[in-house]
């Protein structure tokens, strides 16, 4: 399993993904699910994946090596891409292409050909945009509406970034939210956990800010843990006593 | 879809169930699925069931109106019962007596036989207990290192119990926390609604502080999500700024 989340906002884009994989519970693995393309100043791309790694790891060696674009017939890449438009119509196009290449196969093996992607980023004197990529290739887009998508395990996560996030929020505090809704997930779903990769990109700079690996012994993440669970304790604390009583009498 | 949760906590036992059911998405209905047993001074018994209607009705009748005990050969009631094992174990048997009769049908019909419960009260004299009935009758019961069960869509409401509910936390900052969990689940999941059934009973008490059914023109019930909106938002503001940088020069 996984769990990775892109959020946009006003001021940017915040990308963050764990890096656990595995087959079974006994058989457990880190692999980077976040992965960025930078050209600063010319663009900056970012995907994280989740699902079957085999196919996830052949749609990222598509769209970095190239396929060709059946419309200008020249091999377009991510670096190439004219738009994100583009690169996202091209990430759809490899995860077709893996599906046509070992759909049949996995299915053979009892195994749904399973994948997810996010893809966000800015290519210069365009538009910051978020897409989620669908195993048809398929894709939508992030609004000001619902500024967040989640791939993976999301139903953990969720709830924090329902009522806290905005397209207004500050962009760091995108990137604690996000932080508390890896950290909910982890706590309740093995199959996610450490390191975690996060990525925030402002707005047209057209290079990262932050590119971090978060691991056991962060101290910041720790303290993060730690005084979520106290102002949530407090928050509830300072919320009215039930008024509550009895609609019926006792039977 | 169906939320249940029951927290059994140092003071007392909060069980809270929504009362939505759906047959897809165009046929929704509202059924009672918390449902109360009370003898005040004697005993109170609480069941709130998710699954199939037709067969957490069907169980719900058998232990109303009396199974065989297999070893004393006396028909057993939840009136009757008299331990929270014996009655828990009623439950259990009820629940394998619907699936011997209708769980081939239900297969052929392609339904899973779905049924889960909880169940928990008190008997004058005895433990305050709260327990978890599977599909097959078998069960588990909470105990202080996790004094909190769920039926149903249980993944966002979740987060907030594992951060904040312990064994002692205050019995109605219990039902706070509860009911926000349940919040959480309704704000992702159409399946789960208002009006939402809850039910406090104090250690020993042997009658219910409350009974209560919160509908969508509850103030309270209003003013504790918008609390808990706002809480959210100054918590993350209050956390630092996350310090994390490039570890790596950009590409």
């Amino acid at each position: 399993m996984t769990y990775g989340c892109g959020i946009l906002v006003r001021e940017g884009l915040v990308m963050i993904g764990d890096t656990r994989t595995n087959a079974g519970l006994d058989n457990i693995s880190t692999f980077r699910k976040l992965h960025i393309f930078e050209k600063p100043g010319e663009r900056v791309m970012m995907i994280a994946t989740a699902g079957n790694l085999s196919v996830t790891q052949n749609v990222m060696s598509h769209v970095t090596e190239g396929l060709e674009n059946p419309e200008t017939r020249e091999i377009e890449t991510l670096a190439n891409a004219p738009s994100m438009f583009a690169a996202v119509q091209l990430i759809g196009r490899a995860v077709r292409k893996v599906r046509d290449t070992y759909g049949d196969a996995l299915q053979s093996s009892q195994l749904d050909f399973d994948v997810a992607l996010l893809f966000g980023g800015q290519i210069a004197n365009q538009a910051l945009q978020l897409f989620m990529v669908y195993a048809a290739g398929n894709f939508i887009e992030a609004t000001d509406d619902t500024p967040y998508l989640q791939i993976g395990e999301h139903k953990y996560g969720k709830p924090v970034l329902d009522r806290a996030v905005s397209y207004q929020t500050d962009l760091y505090d995108v990137l604690k939210l996000g932080l508390i809704s890896l950290d909910s997930t982890m706590r309740s779903n093995l199959s996610v956990g450490l390191p975690i990769d996060v990525a925030l990109l402002r707005r047209d700079a057209l290079t990262l800010d932050v590119d971090h690996r978060i691991d056991n012994v962060d101290s910041y993440f720790h303290d993060l843990r730690d005084r979520w669970s106290i102002a949530l304790r407090q928050a509830h604390q300072n919320i009215p006593r039930p008024p509550y009583g009895r609609q019926k009498p006792g039977a």
